[in-house]
């Protein structure tokens, strides 16, 4: 017999994200690889055993994740570690990381590690949790030279985050939720983007794993625990149970969507500069919108404005400089960065 | 003293798309225009004023709009009248249709005209008397060579068709909404997209204008009555008050963005067919996947797949031929569209 349903699902959730690790470690990772005809007479030296490691609050979807790495990683001969980050944002919290470091060694997980982080206030308090949260994992990672770290985002927080974007009002992009793989070199990994937290939460109970709830989970003090415990649920009565899974569908074609018209943006603004890099309001014309905002976004930034303070009204407010010409003076953008047309120019620069 | 802050507005809404409705009007519907410098010399025959029609259901916000353009369209010598369509969904529906077409009247409004048409079922019953509704707007508009039809559409209800987008996941197209202009000719017209229901609503409040409350509108069985009284009321609770705008700016970028990534996909298309028409899969997969997968969308509806039921799951399955290839067999798609990989060509046809 063999396992129950979900626990062979987080396990072949992990077990594809390790394979496409390995495939990435031997392609890439192999430092003087030999030609292959060369090769063939030799022994290979392998490398050695790649080490991936699993970010673990002690919660029922990281603590799922954690118990298919420590059962897949050893037979695909990868080494499985974990670590925990201790926020201090609740008392008692050093006491949590120790506890959920004794759990992972428990899985056989080896090394282990915890880490106190000091959060900071800036973009609220979600946001600084998880700026420390990453700052601290990065450097772990880079510590031990980790092939990878897996996180336990499911479908569901994807869904979440798709919302949240949505109320931002601010485009594609932001509808595009997590990747599966990000950061440096790709180094973060969420094997669990397609999974429902149901299935991970029935994994942790079949194979008897103690988890924790953290209390900021149901905290309505939090936008997440808002949306996951009243707004999502009035959102599933309202359109039926398939809203979870439509979102995080959504965030996969947006991420497709939003990286084409990057890239074509990318490819646009130097064909739209003049000899001295100046952009040429004409040219901007002839462009679809939504490239064209795309390339008066760039310049902004490019210029010193902020990105997370440079909404969709102030690039439509630059646009109208070139399909809306009237006149109008200069229009102040954050970062002290002003956007004015003179002649057939459009100039956008700091003070 | 001026009017009401809400008549105001809805007059404003209306006297913009008045305005660019005699643009285009004096731009593209003078018969037989003469050369300006012939022009100059002579009086010009002005067109005959056009004529707006305004759809209206006798509900808070086609009322709204009827009045705003019995204010506004004498004022640019446009000549204003009104529909309304009998569903024939409820019994009374045609004394109704007759109490819209008197207070229509009332308004000013001329020439002013009920239509009862028979409302089918394919595709559920919002759909179905949609269909029926704009085949009789298409018909009366032809019939009295009108200019346009202006919709009482508000940003309320944007923001819920973005919603019902979302819960299909398929994709941006999906979460475009409403367009400010629409249909043949760009006929529809929705002046209050950017307006909410709640000024829509003060503006026939103060004016004294009697409103319908259609049962439609607070029936449970209805997906968008439902998302209107529980589904996003508890996603501003969650999200705060501004989810409303974002999710119409949403729509708005989206539409931009969809309508580029189009415009590639059908200028990339013939770039990824060899000299007999057939789709090369080199060429396919170079291309970003966003743009790949609507020339793979478009070649399957081509084909005879109806777009309706070709979902993103059909498209990503024949994606995968082009960039899973394990020798995995044909792909049955909708319209018994069939796609296969036959050497380094994609083939996709019916039968």
């Amino acid at each position: 017999m063999g396992p129950h349903p979900a626990v062979a699902a987080i396990r072949l959730a992990v077990r594809r994200v390790l394979h496409d690790i390995l495939n990435h470690h031997h392609t890439c990772g192999l430092p003087g690889r030999q030609a292959s005809g060369e090769r063939a007479n030799r022994t290979v030296e392998r490398p050695p055993s790649p080490l991936v490691l699993v970010a673990c609050s002690g919660g029922a979807d990281s603590m799922a994740l954690a118990s298919a790495l420590a059962f897949e990683a050893p037979r695909l001969g990868v080494r499985a570690g974990g670590v925990t980050v201790d926020h201090g944002l609740q008392p008692g919290s050093d006491l949590r990381a120790d506890e959920v470091v004794l759990r992972l060694r428990e899985l056989g997980l080896d090394p282990v590690e915890s880490i106190a982080v000091t959060v900071g206030r800036d973009g609220g308090p979600e946001a600084a949790a998880r700026d420390a949260r990453y700052a601290a994992l990065d450097a772990i990672s880079e510590r031990h030279g980790a092939a990878a770290i897996l996180l336990g985002h499911t479908r569901d927080d994807q869904a979440e985050t798709v919302l949240l974007g949505l109320a931002r009002g601010s485009g594609i992009r932001s509808l595009s939720g997590m990747a599966a793989v990000s950061g440096a070199d790709g180094r973060y990994r969420r094997p669990f983007l397609q999974l429902d937290r149901q299935t991970a939460r029935k994994a942790c109970m079949v194979q008897s794993l103690p988890v924790w709830e953290d209390p900021h989970n149901a905290d309505p003090a939090y936008t997440r625990s808002r949306l996951r415990h009243e707004g999502l649920p009035a959102l599933e009565k309202a359109l039926g149970k398939g809203v979870v899974e439509a979102l995080a569908r959504t965030a996969q074609l947006s991420r497709d969507d939003a990286d084409a018209l990057d890239a074509w943006a990318s490819q646009a603004e130097s064909s739209v500069r003049d000899a001295t890099g100046v952009l040429e309001c004409a040219k901007l014309y002839a462009l679809p919108p939504a490239v064209r905002r795309r390339i008066l976004r760039r310049a902004a930034i490019q210029a010193g404005a902020p990105a997370g303070s440079l909404f969709a009204r102030h690039i439509e407010e630059v646009d109208r400089l070139i399909t809306g010409w009237r006149g109008q003076g200069a229009i102040n953008l954050p970062g002290k960065v002003v956007a004015r047309r003179q002649g057939g120019r459009l100039v956008i620069r700091q003070g």
